[in-house]
């Protein structure tokens, strides 16, 4: 654990959204920037599915975060400007609580025992962060794709809670093709006999099942454009084992090979199975049925919504729903659609377009 | 086996295209119509990947066939008219013979000693059918998905055989995004440990990995508009089983499952990992480097290329490429895009679109 992980302990218990109770919770959050005396430049920034909240480099550690080019000294969100915090999502695996933590009631890891994980609880538990950090009001709340859901609960939770708000490459709902990747993921885990029932010795743990879930996920990531231009047809560098005659013929298959082993092992599988059935639940609108309705609550002034045109996972006509539901007299929304090829993970890969369109949020403020 | 089935045996041998050889081949048909005394009626029909030669009901087989609303009395590809024959393809597992089938030198099924199979494979022993049957020169070929891909194959390896040609929802060379879902798929069922290297079990198939991989064929079939406007968030009636906390919780997860174990135990893993592998490495313009130098060579008169605009599996843009590649001064080349939302199933389902497209090529002949 590098020396810029700070943690929260509540040990007061958690009330989970969907039922169920966590007796404490660790939440592990990394910060830059200053919050100056005025308290109302604190920025909070929630992550996708997989990332840490080592969201960009400092000095305490230096290793390049995974949004090292938007945030930081000069950077779109400037932490010259702006007291920057990301919290590691309730559920994930990088030292906040979930379903790898060990209970402290049993004095064994929860594993499947974990209750129902909602985007709300992510929502919740984040909060509990910017309290104690003495943060009345915050200058914004941003996030990507899950991030970007769990932005949009925070705002509906705590409507008073936030001024700003960017979302990208997000939801305000999830839609069935969405929901159909993301179960045929869970599927594949699950579908792993190492799993066992989410018992997997963490020395032997699901990895043909991983493997599978990560390289569909990488699919449903990028875009048919791209790797066409990327790969065409290219075959792989390697000869084919010769006992081994379906082995990748393609660079396009070696290249998810490579991304799927850098996976696997570094994510608790139950972990990924709570926070992408958490997205699936997930519904601006759950409570009213509008999710007009619910943004309306929100006191949030000014909204950015940003999406990538090559994304299907998150499509730009839901971005651009989002950004209708957004609409309210008392708030300036911008909607923002980039022309990006690298489909959902555009914000993270096409800088040249991304990072303009959120400095230009935060150069405004 | 019902009686509409007939086998044409080759006990002469068959070279394959990628190298290999099978002693023996017995390939499946069905045929409806009747060959006119002229010989320039017959409509050869290609199937996909997984469908059987029973494109049709007959008097012989009366059960619907795969393209039933397309092919048969009055109907766009009309039985009156035109002597129609579809053959199982080879490497399949329906009559025809594949991976499934006993090697007669060795009395034990093929499994992975079974030769790479290619698309020109699948068109060359279609061809022997056409041979036996007494047909000079095809009135047309016409094929969807896999099917088209193989109806390109067969006018290139073939250039004189066949004075028209239809193809839909097809490719004249997969592309990476395409692969790269294919070969997930293949590796879902060599993850399964019951697939036990291409050996296992005829009573202990790998269940588990066919089914993920039937699964992620049908995401790759629809497209998310459809599954928006047809599941919605749609909850599934069952509840949950207390035991399993990640089951169904959305329709679309319970129709993914319905269709699934549908297809399971259907079809022979072995046969689908060939056949999907023999798309990926199908490429028209393998010798030349030029689709268009390969499909010049061929005398087809009158082309017809039909594609759907939701299709991401063999998208409208290589459609539009193929048609721009057949187009030659001795040609007549018509280029249809259709606005169905079942995708990559368009021509399966969306009839109402389909028929009539089909239809007018057929009409005018």
């Amino acid at each position: 654990m590098s020396s810029a992980r700070k943690i929260l302990n509540i040990s007061s218990g958690f009330q989970m959204h969907r039922g169920g109770y966590l007796p404490e919770l660790d939440l592990a959050y990394e910060s830059w920037g200053e919050l100056n005396p005025a308290r109302d430049n604190a920025v909070l920034l929630f992550t996708g599915l997989s990332p840490s909240a080592h969201a960009t480099s400092s000095a305490e550690d230096p290793s390049p975060g995974w949004w090292e080019e938007m945030v930081g000294l000069g950077r779109a969100i400037d932490t010259r400007r702006f007291y920057v915090v990301c919290v590691n999502s309730l559920g994930s695996c990088f030292g906040s609580t979930g379903p790898a933590t060990v209970d402290p009631r049993t004095g064994q890891p929860y594993r499947l025992d974990f209750p129902v994980l909602s985007i709300e609880d992510i929502a919740a538990a984040s909060y509990e962060v910017v309290k104690a950090l003495g943060i009345l009001r915050l200058h914004s709340v941003v996030g990507a794709s899950m991030g970007g859901m769990t932005a949009l609960a925070f705002c509906t939770l705590y409507p008073k809670a936030a001024d700003g708000l960017v979302t990208i490459s997000s939801a305000a709902r999830a839609e069935p093709f969405a929901i159909a990747l993301r179960s045929l993921q869970r599927e594949m885990i699950r579908s792993d006999p190492a799993w066992n029932g989410g018992n997997y010795d963490l020395a032997d743990p699901p990895v043909l099942g991983m493997r599978l879930a990560r390289k569909l996920g990488m699919i449903s990531y990028r875009s048919a454009e791209e790797w066409q231009r990327r790969f065409g047809r290219e075959r792989t560098a390697a000869e084919h084992d010769p006992g081994d005659s379906f082995g990748a013929d393609f660079e396009v298959e070696s290249y998810l090979e490579a991304h799927a082993n850098k996976f696997i092992g570094r994510f608790d599988p139950n972990c990924y199975l709570y926070l992408s059935r958490a997205m699936d639940l997930f519904d601006v609108g759950e409570h009213s049925g509008c999710v007009a309705t619910e943004l309306g609550r929100s006191t949030v002034r000014r909204a950015l919504v940003i999406g990538a045109e090559s994304d299907f996972l998150f499509p730009i006509h839901q971005q651009e729903e989002l950004a209708e539901c957004l609409e309210h007299p008392e708030r300036e929304v911008d909607f923002v659609s980039l022309p990006s090829i690298q489909g959902h993970d555009s914000f993270l890969v096409d800088m040249d377009r991304f990072r303009p369109a959120v400095a230009a949020y935060y150069d405004r403020s």
